[in-house]
């Protein structure tokens, strides 16, 4: 492997791929001009985009694969039927040390079972988890995990989790230590179910090093009350869905309001720069690139209807990620919590 | 009981309290003329506001309270020493048959104990639910229950929540036919935990009378996918908390966008109109009034933060509800599905 930092890409994943491939490495080598990128898909059309871009053209190597991997592909069938595929190949240069992250804004199911199966989960880690951000009030964004990977988790998992979670957010925001905590009902210690609460007692029992704040409810992701917020993967992939969900009604409603009449129309037009400024505040492309943690290879994923500034997002991310020491802060972690459940830490946080 | 609706109030709930209660009354009588109300609490502050409001005082009757139940006090130690309080009593007046609803806006862990005592769950409901309205694109509201009466439930109480959910939002909307979903991770049928799946199976299998629709995902709950939204108390008190949290961030920096330079202000100021109607279909306060169903009384919970007009919607659901057959329908259905399940079709659904 180069010297330099090298992206392994599906060029074929995501609603608008290629093109939005293509044009999400030329905003990327624009931003950080030592990157480098392999890209894997349909040479023909990979190619031809590629002479529109000729920045992405010099930092990338096309790598042709016969086929792609469709959206309504179910996780056990690309399993069977996947090799070969630009998703496939680009996970297998991640294991095969010819990069140092894959992206991808295809199929999820399969990309997660792809990248299980290929590169394994780490030691310690009992099921990866998906890892996003959100847009916070003061500005930065809070890390929330697991948004879908699982549909449960018990009180080890979550920890490990919390761990994963905190390692994220400190390579991408830069923040020494991120404040962390559980996702509840209520802020009391009573609250919630068994897991949550032998989670909490466990994180603080086996001296972990983060900075553990308990409890946090759902009106705390968007407020910022803590930088990195654990759940399991079916509430966290409801609660990131709902607040998507919001945020499109609340912008539709506003663009609704704005067209509403000349006046409407007029006023926006002369706020304009200050709306533009709060759209871009707001695009879901800003915090575009969700992370499978847990393993043994940088695994990044882009929604699937991102545009080229968003997969750049994701570029980025992983950019950040394959940059910094997550992998050594988790593992440190991971080993203080076995070496506590060695202890009977966890046996007796039930 | 006169013939008229009378609406016991808990005049000491709420953060504003008694304030906002006797202008609620006000506003809701200029509403619905013929509406009385028994108010509780505390008769020389509540009688002086009363002086000020004499539409509300000509239809209320104000009712002494030695006391008011804290918002720190917990539901057990509000079954010990709620006995004399205004929540208390204004509950206590619906279990009497003196008033046909009860509306509080105070402690809602405090209120849910002391309505199940005094009340007692309707035949065939195993846990009561919290249900509340959430705006959705199609300018309707969606019901969405459970929102934080229990932290569980297995499939047969999902399918209680789905039938008390649906005659909650017909009594309100008016919507013949309202459809029911339950939240889910995914569409398709294999996903989700095993509550859910059970759930869906036992609702078709039973021939309970709904328009059931499958799953639906966190998004859909804004989108008005359908209308009635089923799920657990804790995943749809994360779900609600979360988006409210959002739109109150969006709101947030459109203010801030709005003030943030000379040019905005002016263009805001321009758009006034617009924005205020906008303001108006997104204030929570024209959703609220959560309902606790599956009691046998009429029990409706105020946000502790709401302000007149909020509390005003709330003892508006609570006569729409009181004046709607929406116990009836409820009893209907829940004997279509003990039937079923004598027949033995919760077991195969199991």
């Amino acid at each position: 492997m180069a010297d330099s930092l090298v992206l392994s890409v599906d060029g074929m994943g995501g609603d608008s791929a290629p093109d939005i491939v293509v044009e999400g490495i030329d905003i990327a080598v624009r931003e950080r001009p030592g990157l480098r990128f392999q890209i894997h898909g349909d040479a023909d059309r990979i190619g031809a985009l590629l002479e529109r871009f000729p920045r992405a053209k010099a930092a990338s190597e096309l790598v042709a694969a016969e086929r792609a991997i469709g959206m309504e592909i179910k996780p056990s069938q690309a399993l069977r039927q996947g090799k070969g595929s630009s998703l496939w190949n680009a996970v297998a240069a991640v294991e095969e040390g010819r990069a140092h992250a894959v992206v991808s804004a295809g199929n999820t199911g399969a990309y997660m079972a792809i990248a299980m199966f290929r590169l394994r989960t780490m030691a310690g880690v009992h099921r990866p988890a998906l890892a996003a951000r959100w847009p916070a009030a003061n500005g930065g964004f809070v890390v929330m995990l697991d948004v879908g990977a699982n549909v449960q988790a018990d009180g080890e998992q979550l920890v490990e989790f919390a761990i994963m979670g905190e390692a994220f957010q400190r390579a991408v925001s830069g923040k020494a230590k991120p404040s962390v905590a559980l996702l509840n009902v209520g802020a009391e210690d009573l609250k919630g179910h068994e897991e949550i609460r032998s989670a909490a007692k466990l994180v603080r029992d086996a001296g972990v090093d983060i900075d553990f704040q308990g409890f946090v409810e759902g009106d705390d992701i968007s407020k910022g009350t803590v930088d990195v917020v654990v759940t399991d993967g079916f509430t966290g992939n409801i609660a990131i869905k709902t607040g998507e969900g919001t945020a499109r009604l609340v912008g539709q409603l506003l663009r609704e309001a704005l067209t509403s009449s000349l006046m409407a129309k007029l006023g926006a037009a002369i706020a304009y720069p200050a709306l533009a400024r709060l759209r871009k505040r707001m695009d879901p492309g800003s915090f575009n690139g969700a992370v499978f943690l847990g393993l043994n290879g940088l695994v990044v994923k882009s929604h699937g209807s991102a545009n080229g500034p968003g997969f750049a997002s994701a570029l980025e991310v992983a950019a950040k990620l394959a940059t910094s020491h997550y992998r050594e802060e988790i593992a440190d972690n991971l080993a203080r919590l076995s070496a506590a459940e060695a202890a009977g830490v966890a046996q007796s946080a039930g």
